[in-house]
């Protein structure tokens, strides 16, 4: 076998990774689990590794690790320490880092730990929570390849702005993660690191483009993370994994810094935002210690909104979109809005159905915006390095038209994304709805390779709003779940619906996987959306937070 | 001759407004002004044709009428009949409407006026207060040709969501306003309706692209007028004929509705702001009018800032930019600013030069963006009806690329733009200046066909700063304003420097010309600019208010 230029390239990539694993606290092979092994979550306990405090604090909310530092029975190194231990040993399982940061992380924790001894105080909202990093968000003086093995040396001469905020809040950044080549896989495989795994069953992938996001929170790797969005790059690895994910509405969290190929497109803005396994509080705790910096003092092209605090209401119109009339949910997900809608019925929230508005249209609108250009940019960065596209990749770029759109048809396409944009939120309006419950994804995750349709999560992306995704606290069940005569007899509505349709050939193909539910709320009304999500989950749960499964 | 089929269609668009004028205010030609007399401000008040209520009437601001109408003292009826009548004198006199709407505004106006006689109330903080129109904000049912003969047949199915709001504030709309071809002139002429005049010397331009708003506010045709800025659109005719504009944040002020040809182009937002030739507070009360209707609710698009009520404060720091350091300022520009200065610093407000930064790379920015399709979609609207592109549209076009831009060359002008207002934001915030005072073109008004530079208003939108234009209250002077020595021996920097310096032949060019100033604040610090305009205003004029020339 010949050995490829863009291979010894990529393999910088592969060997900053390595050399950056905390060697101490890697597991000998034969003590893992098999590779056979599909559901590795329960590994951290119950191999010993980690000792009774360690998986008490990794299986800690973000929230409440804070509250343990402010009283002095926590310190923020033995909290990193055991989240450094347990992303280890995920790694090692799941292929979910793209570099440690021991210790630098350790240094900081110490830090945190000496100011709080001299002053009794905590730093700010986030002392010593770790939080891991999607790797093109960008470190000062470190490597961001953003995916692209052309990239795999490039180093970056400022923290990205959010990060900047971030550490002024208290934070310690102890890994950074993966993401898919190209960033535009509901997936997370790459030429440089490889292919990342869900936490939950190995067989399936862990979302993306957040996907090492998603497999840290599913392992606990980290209580709060960073992920960005454009298309459900938050919300997929979020519900495919078990955990929380945030997509604010664009323009408010500081993106100056996130480096990806197509700086300065505004077609479909990207966005980032928190991720963790915990709770919806500890989403909202990252979303307020950033946005009470004031970020758009030094970033104007943000929005001079302050953060709101919201009292929960419970006098709310939720509407449950079952299906989004063009690819029909697999039955797990369906059995999910059930659950949600039995029990806001029962706690006497106003729940109606709700019928979905030209989804098809919207996703030709924003497929073509993501890539007006047919995708020439992207594939000029692979030619860049010589590697081969991947086969998401290349369906990826698909979505773009065949040659690239004249300014005219862009500035068009535009037009009528605003257009839609009116026209949904007048409907909401019309409707009297607030919220609208809806899947995150046909499926409740994909065999990895198979996640080709994001509308259940680009259609809030088209429309800028906010959406949170949390666990319903269901999994895949083997009877529950199988395939009915009616499911089999379903005559597809087109091509994209017939291939999700045939997927599903029965639970076990998605055996252990989570159920995730996910709440968009109106433009802008971010801190609403947050805050009814939590009354949603607190009355779908019982009261129950985190993966629970 | 033969008459082209451009000539037949463009016809239509003047058969439109020649139909549309009130004969019975008509003036006949022997009795107006020889057509070589330039000023002709004085002409209403002189010629008699108006009653000295009318004079009165007309010459009140906004606010004042409102009050007016408040107390029952005024009628709205008389009020849109006075600004009518002046509205006909001027367009005779200047060129500046598109179309008169003489007989939905009286019948509005007598609504409002049964309104307050049954509740003793106003309707809304706009109660009865005549608005001219710039032609392109659309009206239900109406044609919109925006300045392009192809759409001269073109009728618009719905009001543009501002007129929505003012009309519900109480708003009468009794003229549409005059708009060059393809809207990109800093003048006012089209192949429909022609060319508009300055009311202070009708051999100058009134500026453009509001042009048409320009000669009416000069004239006082009306209090209010809706102008639309992308470059100095509604900045540039505000202070060549002697009043005051607005130019908002973008996103702010609605937009649906307003045509133009590149709809969905958003590289650099166009905006809509208030324009009007009697105060910053009438500014203000548009500005209040349409932001406390949160427009925001329906259109998607616009930022969820409701508009705060400012203190005026006297601890502001203020900047005066005396020379952009591309091209410099003629003598009575200069001569503005230095009365700014001296004034503001006997008062004890705080005062220091501003040094440009990098202008010109700014200006490369901007006037790319302009037309990253090398202007390629209004070249196709000229050749649809066959038109000719005019001087001033070849010399805008001509700011575009020779060749469309790819998208990725757009994509990093874009990041360019973002980095560059981030940048200019820091020199700010650095620099501790809260507002800078600028002149809004090299010279006091263009002279015809001569309005090439437009980078002291382009620079604000390229940053998306809020600014106000406002007189001066001085005027060009013979003697003040003479060619000096040093004047002549001046060594242009470049080309648009040159061609700006050898225009000041002297004074007389442009005699008679109002010498206005222009403010600019931070990024969605409208309500502050306009509040910090508000003081300087008054300290610059003694308290003057108006034109006052």
């Amino acid at each position: 076998m010949t050995i490829e230029d863009w291979q010894v390239k990529a393999q910088k990539g592969k060997d900053l990774l390595h050399n950056s694993v905390p060697k101490q606290w890697l597991v000998p092979t034969e003590q893992l689990p098999s590779v056979t092994q599909k559901n590795v979550t329960d590994f951290p306990r119950q191999s010993g590794l980690l000792t009774e405090r360690e998986i008490i604090i990794t299986e800690s909310s973000a929230t409440e690790l804070v509250k343990g530092m402010g009283k002095g029975g926590l310190t923020a190194e033995e909290v990193v320490v055991a989240f450094l231990k347990r992303s280890v040993l995920g790694h090692q399982l799941l292929n979910f880092a793209t570099e440690f940061l021991a210790e630098e992380a350790i240094a900081r924790a110490k830090e945190l730990d000496e100011y709080y001894k001299k002053t009794g105080k905590l730093i700010g909202p986030l002392h010593g929570v770790p939080i891991s990093v999607k790797e093109h968000v960008g470190f000062k003086n470190k490597t961001c390849h953003t995916g692209y093995v052309a990239w795999v040396d490039r180093v970056v001469n400022e923290d990205a702005h959010l990060l900047q905020l971030l550490h002024k809040a208290g934070a310690v950044f102890h890994v950074r993660t993966n993401q898919p080549q190209a960033l535009m896989h509901l997936c997370s495989e790459n030429n440089i690191t490889g292919k990342t795994h869900n936490p939950y069953n190995r067989t399936l992938t862990p979302g993306g483009s957040s996907g090492g996001e998603g497999a840290a929170l599913g392992f606990r790797c980290s209580p709060l993370g960073i992920g960005t969005d454009i298309g459900g790059s938050i919300r997929g690895p979020a519900a495919f994994c078990g955990g929380y994910g945030f997509k604010p509405t664009s323009m408010r969290n500081p993106m100056v810094g996130i480096h990806v190929a197509a700086l300065g497109q505004e077609s479909i803005h990207g966005v980032v935002g928190p991720m963790g396994p915990a709770s919806i509080e500890d989403l909202e705790l990252f979303q307020k210690a950033v946005l009470e910096q004031e970020p758009w003092e030094n970033e104007t092209s943000l929005v001079p909104l302050p953060w709101k605090t919201i009292t929960p209401n419970r006098d709310i119109t939720v509407a449950i979109m079952w299906d989004d009339g063009v690819v029909r949910p697999h039955p797990p997900v369906t059995r999910g809005l059930q659950l949600a809608k039995e029990k806001l019925v029962a706690a006497g929230i106003k729940v109606i159905d709700w019928e979905p508005y030209k989804h098809e249209k919207a996703w030709g609108i924003i497929s073509t915006l993501y890539y007006p250009d047919a995708a020439g940019l992207q594939r000029q960065m692979l030619r860049k390095s010589g590697e081969p596209a991947l086969p998401l990749s290349e369906w990826a770029f698909s979505y773009g038209p065949p040659n690239p759109l004249t300014h005219h048809e862009t500035w068009d396409l535009q037009f009528k994304r605003d257009v839609y944009r009116d026209e949904y939120n007048a409907l909401l309006k019309s409707r009297g709805v607030d919220f609208i419950i809806s899947p995150n994804y046909p499926g409740v995750a994909a065999v990895m390779g198979e996640s080709h349709y994001w509308n259940y999560t680009a259609i809030w992306n088209l429309l800028d709003f906010p959406a949170v995704t949390f666990p319903s606290g269901l999994k895949v069940d083997l009877n529950l779940d199988a395939v009915t005569e009616e499911y089999k007899s379903y005559v597809p509505r087109n091509a994209a619906d017939e291939k999700e349709w045939r997927r599903y050939e029965g639970p076990e193909r998605y055996e252990n996987a989570p159920i995730a539910l996910q709440v968009a709320g109106r433009h802008f009304k971010d801190e609403e959306t947050l805050a009814a999500s939590k009354i949603l989950e607190e009355i779908i749960r019982d009261g129950k937070k985190g993966p629970a499964i």
